[in-house]
């Protein structure tokens, strides 16, 4: 079968050819549909993140999949069932943290992710999973599946954010999105129905695709270069929330200057190392004084992926319609990999239903 | 009647005479027995910290008491009940905060402080309160009673980190104290029973008696000067819990830095603005990849009151008694103020059961 890959010593990646994964016990056979493609997967192939499997010269690349059952192999699925698989796996038999369905809190060591570090991942006609690790989905849901994934990490810091609040009466009724990628958009696109006054910050100039994105939900745009963090509240208003999809090193500090009385600020981006002035007191001060929260959040579990269905079948076509911006073949994949201001979110098509 | 109050223009408390207050409808009369001091009343004292209740001339201080009902004035109370008094009253009769039960997450504005700011406090013979603020104690605890603020204090402010950590499986193994003052000291107490490991850092020089109540609750002591709290993993080990209880304006960010993974630092100090460089980025990418949270907290409400309780009845004698070094009386009140390395805790008796 055909998959695509980073072979070791390349900067890009390759289709290649490689024998169709055959099922262990409790194990199905999916044939994949589409693949997501997503920052980190350009962080990959850039050398920056990940990790080939142990002795391999590869990594098929993919964590963001949608596909068919196309062997149940004994498990609970039925043949043509869309299925969504997660992403961490444990690297020997079983752990903990696997064995509690909370892969995502476990620390290095404990997992490989597929298709990022030490295990192969879904760009390829088939793969196999153990039957935990599927997702099924309504298979209306089947050409947007690949979104399940990455709204799940939504899913997951807002209920760290919502639970580190749970001690008293708060529903946030404004929030600010630092970012406005495709893990901005969605989330803000979750939220607009049960939030007051959205707000994304992002730095670019209309007409822009992404700023269409923001107005149609119904967020004010901050541009970033003209209001900074620290400013948003005196500008626009404190926030309850802010949830940060920029991965820019400030944000993570800067979150707490923007946030209201009992405000939370979920942390989702991962910058580089980066040495700067703040004011660490006011910081702190704010932080307590204000009952204040940072909660960072990384990677989902299987409750958050199925939160993301529902999430997923409750978004108006007009937005993922505008957030996919391009489903390449894998013949032309590199077109996946555009990163262009007109690009928001792509993916791969591995087949058809 | 006898009172110890600020006056505007000093910077020493003073005893002075005042009218015995008459209760309103729905308030009863306590006598009061004891009153804690704290780090907020040296800061008030110095006027760094609270005001005067408007258009008086005076502040009584004195925030943590226990007295014991004089006249129950048609409240649920009965005569000679021991009761503690909580701390926050709303300015203008009520707000959403306190109709809720939770003023103690409410904004500035909201609320006024007995003792500290916008309304006059418990170091004087008598003091009214509405029922709802008045929390019973078995009578047994009356003469500690003074300890059931702060050790509320420290509930609130373990019960966010709890929250902050209640989607998946988390039980602190590892908890570091930051501060060997009454508050860092009365917290390692409370956790002693639950938590295998406890770390308290300072800076300290044996002999020195709250290294010898570390010593005495089997934690293990930090030497700040030797050990950066950011080094604390690495010499140490890594910590699910950092209670922050120094104020120091560094200690705010560098918590996340002892912190292990999906780890929780709850921040209680008050620090001064105070600018300095972090790697922002790298705190920043602690926080997102390891699922770390921090949770700033501030004062407590009656379910803490209520939990404190508990919390004090379940402290074992040497430890309040190598905690209080002194009980006073009002007409050597100045003693209370002691700020030597041989003062823990002090109090101000009042009245006598």
């Amino acid at each position: 079968m055909e998959a695509l890959a980073l072979r070791r010593g390349e900067e890009t990646a390759t289709v290649i050819e490689k024998p169709r994964p055959e099922p262990g016990q409790g194990e199905a056979v999916v044939r994949t549909l589409r693949v997501g493609i997503d920052g980190t997967d350009h962080e990959i192939l850039a050398g920056e993140h990940g990790g080939f499997p142990e002795g391999d010269d590869h990594l098929v690349i993919g964590h963001e999949a949608v596909g068919v059952v196309e062997d149940a192999n004994g498990t609970a699925f039925s043949a043509g069932d869309v299925v969504v698989p997660t992403v961490r796996r444990p690297p020997n038999g079983t752990n903990e943290y696997f064995e509690r369905g909370e892969p995502d809190v476990a620390p290095p060591g404990a997992y490989h992710e597929r298709g990022i570090e030490g295990a192969h991942g879904y760009a390829a006609e088939y793969f196999t999973s153990p039957e935990q690790f599927l997702v099924e989905i309504p298979a209306g849901l089947a050409p947007l599946g690949f979104l399940v994934e990455p709204i799940s990490i939504s899913e997951k810091a807002l209920e760290l954010a919502h639970s580190s609040r749970s001690t008293f009466d708060w529903q946030p009724e404004s929030v600010l999105v630092l970012g406005n990628g495709s893990l901005g958009l969605q989330t803000l696109a979750m939220l607009a129905d049960s939030v007051d006054r959205l707000y994304c910050l992002g730095r670019r100039d209309r007409p822009d695709p992404t700023l269409d994105i923001v107005d149609e939900i119904g967020a004010t745009y901050v541009d970033s270069r003209e209001t900074p963090v620290p400013e948003i509240p005196e500008r626009y208003e404190p926030m309850d929330l802010v949830f940060e999809a920029t991965g820019y090193a400030r944000h993570g500090i800067e979150s707490a200057h923007a946030l209201a009385h009992n405000g939370v600020a979920a942390l989702l981006g991962v910058p580089r190392s980066a040495t700067f002035e703040v004011d660490g007191g006011e910081f702190h001060e704010r932080m307590v004084l204000g009952n204040r929260a940072l909660v960072g959040s990384v990677n989902s579990n299987r409750r958050h992926f199925q939160r993301a269905v529902d999430s997923l079948s409750s978004l108006p076509a007009w937005f993922t319609e505008s957030l996919v911006t391009g489903v390449y073949d894998l013949g032309e994949f590199e077109r996946a990999f555009d990163d262009d201001d007109s690009t928001i979110k792509t993916a791969l098509e591995l087949s058809r239903r």
